[in-house]
């Protein structure tokens, strides 16, 4: 099920401009969010990441009315829970890179089933050869040019690995291919900050707000592989695999002694189900 | 007018497979090619180009495939000349990054007119915020994740500039937002390596060529601004505007003093009017 610009289709294939910028230059950005008992979670995070995004972008689309699309989304959504993705290009435009002056923004919402095997699944992480460019604003947006992290996920995964480990031009920690990366040490659970070519992540978010009625400090702090190989726990995350021990990094075992993993996950789990009545593993 | 996988719109709105990857996730590549009489300039290096491309993401899209809906479109295009685009796709897959292990690639060549006056047009550069990631192999593919340069150019026009200038995370000199950079100092035509995230243009390489035959040395080497400000000409190619001399970099005039500007450009319009029986200008 999808809807292009507040139109419901049964099936993806529907009428679509080519000359759409989406298409021709990654020229949009996204949003994927886990929906529980139709309730979308932390929908205000994940519209004002996005409204964040198109500002820095140069356009705007009203958030009234992405938030109708996402509603009837949801509404749709299956008990076991879905996932939404919410797509929103600059629009259709003519050849060459300079947007058009008036852009008739695309929006597009499709929802998939919600796989509760993936939360919490442990992660066994390569490094990547291709670096995270945190020396471009896109580093911290969701925008639709993937692809390097695209090789990179494939390049983990001809390895053995399950996912790809991305550092920065500067050989600081970024992120896995599609989820945040924390480190506890020394009882501290820490993350790299945005300035390190990282997507500020819903769910890293919460862990960082989370975590000190928790029993744990939390901070932003660049990390190198230095620091995760001497770290007490590694885990990633995300928003539709909430958190995953990284229990690998180049072959190299990491041993959670730090009792975080399951404590934080736990309290995720229960923000969810209080706030959407049900939760991802009822 | 516009081919989707060979079959032939009359406009560009048509019907698309929304979960295409191209569109997802960036995970694809273009091609920009100039079309004279009827015939596309250079077509073979596109194609190479196209290829290589190709085997760094992993799929494969038979060259013949590509070469009937090119020469289709090219037969179409008008006597006063038109630009091709080809964008090949890995085409739909399911939700997250992971490709399709069989995918099933779109194929979308599009026809637009021509515009001579933009042919040798003068540019003066601004410096972006924004770097090229010479850290990614992406940086050398014409992927189509174009949002850096589509900031950086937008940021460029906002100073009154007419392109950007795109320096590469080591503040070496990589290329403008749609186009090569060459320096001629010394007497000598040098433009920046691959390696320094520069995206190998086809009209780049016949420059490199070309030179010897016109009475100048010319090499691949890397460049930052100071060589570019002591330059005794700088210059941009792509493959429609062909060649453009820059005037002025961040507000400062560039004084074409090598008289290779007019050299290159007369030489690359000849080479034009020889492989397709018509010139750009003619």
């Amino acid at each position: 099920m999808i809807r292009l610009n507040g139109i419901r289709h049964d099936g993806s294939v529907v009428p679509f401009d080519l000359a759409d910028r989406g298409l021709t230059l990654g020229d949009g950005l996204f949003e994927t969010m886990a929906v529980f008992g139709g309730v979308v979670h932390r929908l205000d995070d994940h519209l004002r990441r996005l409204q964040l995004g198109l500002s820095v972008l140069g356009f705007e689309v009203p958030r009234e009315r992405i938030e109708a699309d996402l509603a009837a989304t949801a509404a749709e959504s299956p008990g076991s829970g879905g996932v939404i993705r919410l797509t929103v290009t600059r629009g259709a435009g003519a050849r060459g890179l300079l947007p058009p002056e008036e852009p008739d923004p695309t929006v597009i919402v499709s929802l998939a089933p919600f796989d509760p095997t993936q939360v919490g699944v442990p992660a066994r992480l390569a490094v990547a050869s291709t670096r995270r460019n945190d020396r471009s604003p896109l580093s911290r947006l969701k925008s639709l040019g993937y692809l390097d992290n695209v090789l990179a996920l494939s390049e983990a995964r001809g390895t053995g690995a399950t996912d790809a480990l991305l550092l920065n031009t500067a050989d600081r920690v970024a992120s896995a291919s599609a989820a945040n990366i924390f480190a506890v040490r020394d009882g501290r659970i820490e993350t790299p900050p945005a300035s390190d070519g990282v997507l500020p992540g819903v769910i890293r978010s919460r862990v960082l707000e989370l975590a000190p009625t928790l029993g744990f400090e939390a901070m932003e702090r660049s990390l190198d592989l230095v620091d995760l190989a001497g770290a007490e726990a590694v885990f990633l995350t995300n928003s539709v695999r909430l958190l995953q021990p990284v229990t690998e990094i180049d072959g190299v075992p990491v041993h959670e002694r730090s009792g975080a993993v399951g404590i934080v996950l736990g309290a995720l789990l229960e923000e969810i189900r209080a706030e959407c009545g049900v939760g991802p593993l009822d």
